[in-house]
């Protein structure tokens, strides 16, 4: 059994939830803690029941705070996980701050990218690391989470792979606290590679969603028919893409060949929403129209807003030695969620050989 | 329009016909011959219908011979593909070779292992090599072709890639040959590599698809789940052991982190009879009866021997430096298939991280 350490999970969406299943078999102090946008979640866990997104029962022993009882969910704790969304995970950190003490670890289980204070799109990790004061900086390590590794699944305890990547000491150490018998963890330095595979896995799951989507079209005359070579080579340079990115950024394109890319690619592709709005273009739906249905019904498809960050950053400079001409299928991708009406000819000049 | 050739496929089963296809389209003197298996399609064909097996129709430009037109068929054929399973593609090979003239390519779209005279288990491209005469072995050259590529969409003209593995030479003269917009060819050298993923791939998503028949099994008390955290592992995992594999009979790992193992993979896990295998035994079904249910319904599992060749392959050392426990996921799958009741256990085992 590890040590017995505080755990602070920030952030009780579906996989802050997630995440306390682990740590509390592993007889850790575990709390959970929800922001102003979970109170329905912490409502229904503090009444005992199911977790309302992924309607699988939290364990017992973590305890249940508000988003009002910031400080006595920090106190004490010697690691911090932030499960937060990308729009609100520095907001939080900053609220967090004051309560982390020396030596404390921070991971992030955020998928996207950020603007550093110039304005240029980076992954969140740095950004996170500048909220730290100045006399936590140098004992205070920001990980980040990754791999195949769907929130139900890891709330239901059903085995899984993550991979967590920071400085060799912290990781090392989280592992120690988190990992179980089911929950396994992946060691990694390449924090860049993980990041990249993280928040480019929902853009390009977004383009396999519409291949399978085309699948439920029909074709002229006939019963709808797959499109499964297309979206294999949809696969296959989505993967050869954020290689390109994970190098650029700094990271190792084994990273992404490993799982923390081709693993998350593979299981963002079997459900989710960035798939399922990928599904909806490649029906015939209108891309903006799906989009504003998805949001109407309470749907984040986190793909997009990446998407048009990934485009920013390899138009602006900002990954050395990758430019459009290097991502062709996140342009593409790009095209058809601005409403190009030419899916398959668009997506198949991307993807096949020249 | 590339000059016309006469190209002669051999084996009218489903990707023989597929083939048949683009090369049409570019106007070549395209002849399908049946083998002594294909009686039924042949007939079918010849009287005007879709392809049995596909249920698409074939380009009424190409000429359709049965097996005792061998000769006919082969007639003046600058370019042959032999579009057999790997338990015939030797012996149809030894028929054709009298026919073969002088320059002549060979390119097979057989996918599997065979055994060299001394009884090792090896690539087929050099079995094939061997058996040409003497007086063509520097004129003949035999390519490999491999990638996403299933044989139904081919025939309906849907976007492909597809890879030939070979000397630069001849694969270059064959994708001018057989290349169209929608048909795309993918030239490299790497024989070994591609070889090898296309072999195993067949393997591999028999346990990818024992992921998805977990998830029609139900939990305990409740309702059916899905295991896709532990299947995106089991997909990574098969695409470090393809990689190990290829690099030690002398091929390159980018070949397998490419269109001829990820996207291939990926393509076999979406439909088929290996992947269908693996789902069956996935629900709870014995294995050994899932498969001779599916043998008396006509259904080859090409999976099945590859699986027991490939084991001995890693066990006879004839892969070197790559051993069992370079390929744990081979290990545990070749378990399940002899009847291992834990199949979560031992799938787990076996590509979650230590």
């Amino acid at each position: 059994m590890p040590e017995r350490t505080v755990v602070t999970v920030l952030g009780a969406g579906a996989m802050g939830a997630a995440l306390t299943r682990p740590l509390a078999e592993n007889g850790h102090d575990v709390r959970l803690w929800g922001t102003w946008l979970d109170d329905d979640i912490v409502e229904a866990l503090r009444a005992g029941h199911d977790h309302p997104r992924i309607h699988v029962a939290v364990d017992p022993r973590v305890r249940v705070f508000t988003s009002g009882q910031l400080e006595q969910a920090m106190d004490g704790a010697g690691v911090v996980a932030l499960a937060i969304s990308s729009d609100g995970v520095v907001d939080v950190l900053r609220r967090a701050v004051p309560f982390l003490g020396p030596g404390s670890l921070v991971f992030i289980t955020t998928k996207g990218f950020g603007r550093d204070p110039a304005g240029r799109v980076t992954i969140l990790p740095p950004l996170l690391e500048a909220e730290l004061p100045e006399s936590l900086r140098s004992t205070t390590s920001v990980l980040a989470i990754g791999g195949p590794c769907k929130a139900n699944e890891v709330a239901a305890g059903r085995p899984t792979a993550s991979v967590y990547a920071g400085r060799v000491d912290a990781v090392t150490r989280v592992r120690g606290l988190a990992q179980t018998p089911w929950y396994r963890i992946q060691a990694t330095a390449d924090i860049p590679g993980l990041e990249v595979a993280a928040a480019m896995k929902n853009v390009y799951a977004m383009a396999l969603g519409v291949c399978e989507g085309l699948g439920e079209r029909g074709t002229a005359g006939g019963s709808p028919e797959p499109w499964h070579n297309l979206a294999s080579a949809v696969y296959t340079q989505a993967l050869l893409e954020m290689g390109r990115l994970a190098v650029a950024l700094g990271g190792r394109a084994e990273t992404v060949y490993g799982l923390a890319g081709s693993g998350d690619l593979q299981v963002t592709n079997l459900s989710g929403r960035n798939k399922l709005y990928g599904v909806r273009i490649g029906r015939g739906e209108q891309a903006g129209e799906a989009l504003a249905a998805m949001r109407a019904a309470g749907q984040t498809v986190e793909g997009v807003p990446a998407c048009a960050l990934a485009a920013e950053l390899v138009t602006s400079g900002a990954a050395p030695g990758v430019g459009p001409d290097q991502t062709p299928l996140l342009t593409a991708l790009g095209r058809v969620l601005d409403g190009e009406p030419d899916v398959v000819g668009t997506l198949s000049a991307a993807v096949l050989p020249d």
